[in-house]
């Protein structure tokens, strides 16, 4: 496939057709409802002729912005992040997605500790002060459900969102402290090869982990983007495995276990365990693979008109980098490759961007990505031919957008 | 100077220690009365055996964390960024500082635009739908009010705390589009030199910027950590000068003008200029100079005793990457240098860390800061010498904490 050069005059006369076109908006159908429902802004007719609104404690969002997390009011539930609203990599933590199993626990953090026992020679109790002491470090990596994209592989539809087909992953800047700090502390056993985390929730979420993750760069995080973690992120610790499926971040840290063998707790046997093709199952799939979204354009947004519109998404990879993503307009017919935007350090959400010439004709925008152990994300058909259509995690296929020619997005499916 | 390598055992001694001792604080005296007033969070006996919150659309903060700006409600001031609460590098967008002239404009995205005009080939007015359109680029930047210090350097009190010392900084990731891809899309005429930045508030504050900036690294954005600008931070769009003055840094920026020399708004004539020793003034001081603060220990932090402290704050500069800094514990008669935690870009908040032994006798930390161009931040006397006590912006010398024999720790002027 051949893109001619970008002529930013061509741009803005795509832009400038726009203007007289339909409204683009990034809400979908229940959150627009819920927005009418809301008076609108007062805005004075020339904001420039009247005082503006004193200094705050703490901001609000502009009322023409409304991102919500969705859906909402369960105890045991996930809430989705918009990734359609966002910009940029960092997600911000009060829409961080959200997934519990027995709700958000209120946390005292005077009174709560974390225990480190097991194989090692001297069990310790420390209080979250007593973490603080320690060194710190400070990374950036994202948190993804190894469910997220159940619903586009199971009961995909054409009127899916970004937030609904892949907002169970999210980014933040974490600060903590390496797990090997705490555990050189107690002393560990050389017979340890395992140790458990368990939260300090009303199910006890618990889940095993390799010794080789805690020595290479898991964390015990008390910050995120700068503040204390929020309630709903584990507040006032968590347990960070950077790349590794989200509920085994185990959440309200309160207990670390040091074994020689998997602990086999429910929530590794009846939960996060895969059924395959041929009556086997996949267990302990610790690493999320890599993946891609095109956040932009994407479901409910309608393109104004031919000419050039920026297509744009995240990438991210539980192994290490990402190395490329690459762009099709033709359902995968040929690919090109996008400019990657941020820094591009390992186990991060990394912002894609490839400037796209719509000729009118109906389209269908796909990324993929590729990352530096050289996993290129599979297409729906190769994953489903390993895993079977009865796989409950991990779905990391190729996502498409359809774009009809009157400028129409839509989540297509059957890729 | 020499440290003693660290013994993580005697770390966790000095934090049992702790744990009999008095209580460590992080809120200044205004706050704890204010917190006080709040009826504590409830919180049950055993969070574990009781269901938890359910999921939510837009998370809150814990009830035991509440950070503030502060002093707040003026439609001309600032509101400070309570540097003392943070970890890592991000500022949260709802407490990054404001400094605002004529108050907060509420502005409507769908109707705000941008004028692009003066010593161009084509003036164009931008919608904010038109800059979305162009390509974008993410890159996380510091921003400083030049006014950053004044009370440290003019009334300096030992009950000062970070935020009050220095609280007019933050740092974000930010996206938008470099200012020079709309120029050329108006087509810059050779003679243009400079240009002016116009704000859409009540003052319509507007400053000269000279092209060199233009064609360096400066960018107009409309997103921050991710999301929308906040209003305070000029939503719909603003310009961004990394490393440049905050007040330069124009906020719901509506129009753009290109001359031949500066256009000596009253923003730089009557303000942002420094008087200097000799009759002398300085105008255009448009970079900030290196500099760094220690935020814990700080006041009015209570250290509960000898052993193993972290000492932890942030450096940056706006004219590159932060290379080294030193940290001193007895006032600056010998220093060590310090880790630097994060990523080293250009003109961003670095986090520092020391590990400091206390041996319990009075001591003065200080940080000094030193970036990439070799230059090192001053004591507060080589500031005055160069300045003289007149000058009224760019405070940028080093700062210090005393440790009292019973932990008590102070701002400490002179130095």
């Amino acid at each position: 496939m051949t893109e001619k050069p970008i002529s930013r005059r061509m741009l803005i006369a795509g832009a400038a057709a726009a203007a007289g076109g339909v409204l683009l908006t990034n809400l979908p159908a229940e959150a627009q409802q819920k927005a009418a429902a809301v008076p609108p802004p007062v805005v004075p007719a020339d904001p420039t002729k009247v005082p503006g609104a004193p200094t705050t404690a703490v901001g609000s969002r502009s009322p023409f912005v409304n991102p919500q997390r969705a859906p909402v009011g369960e105890i045991t539930g996930t809430a989705l992040s918009p990734l359609q609203d966002f910009t940029g990599t960092i997600t911000p933590s009060d829409l961080h997605f959200t997934r519990i199993h027995a709700g958000i626990p209120t946390i005292d953090p005077a009174k709560h500790t974390l225990l480190v026992h097991g194989l090692v020679d001297r069990p310790i109790e420390f209080s979250v002060e007593d973490l603080k002491r320690f060194p710190a470090v400070t990374r950036t990596h994202f948190i993804e459900c190894s469910g997220n994209g159940r619903a586009a592989y199971r009961t995909p539809k054409p009127a899916m969102t970004p937030q609904q087909v892949d907002g169970m992953t999210s980014n933040s800047e974490w600060t903590g402290v390496p797990i090997m700090t705490l555990l050189n502390e107690a002393g560990v056993k050389k017979e340890a090869k395992w140790f458990l985390a368990e939260g300090g929730d009303a199910c006890l979420l618990s889940r095993s982990v390799p010794m080789t993750k805690a020595r290479d760069d898991a964390l015990i995080v008390y910050a995120q983007n700068g503040e204390p973690l929020r309630p709903e992120q584990g507040f006032p610790i968590r347990l960070l495995l950077p790349g590794y499926e989200g509920n085994m971040n185990v959440k309200w840290l309160r207990r670390i276990k040091l074994g020689t063998d998997p602990f086999m707790t429910r929530w590794e046997t009846s939960k996060y365990t895969d059924p395959l093709p041929g009556e086997k199952i996949r267990m302990f799939s610790f690493e999320m693979d890599a993946k891609s979204i095109i956040t932009s354009p994407s479901y409910p947004q309608k393109l104004s008109g031919p000419g050039w519109w920026p297509v744009s998404g995240i990438a991210w990879s539980g192994r290490g980098r990402i190395q490329r993503v690459d762009i099709s307009t033709n359902g995968g017919k040929t690919w090109v490759e996008a400019e990657l935007l941020s820094p591009l350090t390992p186990k991060v959400h990394t912002r894609f961007q490839y400037m796209w010439q719509w000729d009118g004709n109906e389209s269908m925008l796909m990324s993929r990505a590729v990352d530096d152990t050289g996993y290129v994300q599979p297409t729906m058909a190769q994953l489903e031919a390993v895993r079977g259509p009865g796989t409950d995690y991990h779905f990391n296929s190729i996502r498409a957008w359809r774009v009809a020619r009157d400028g129409t997005v839509t989540f297509e499916a059957a890729t």
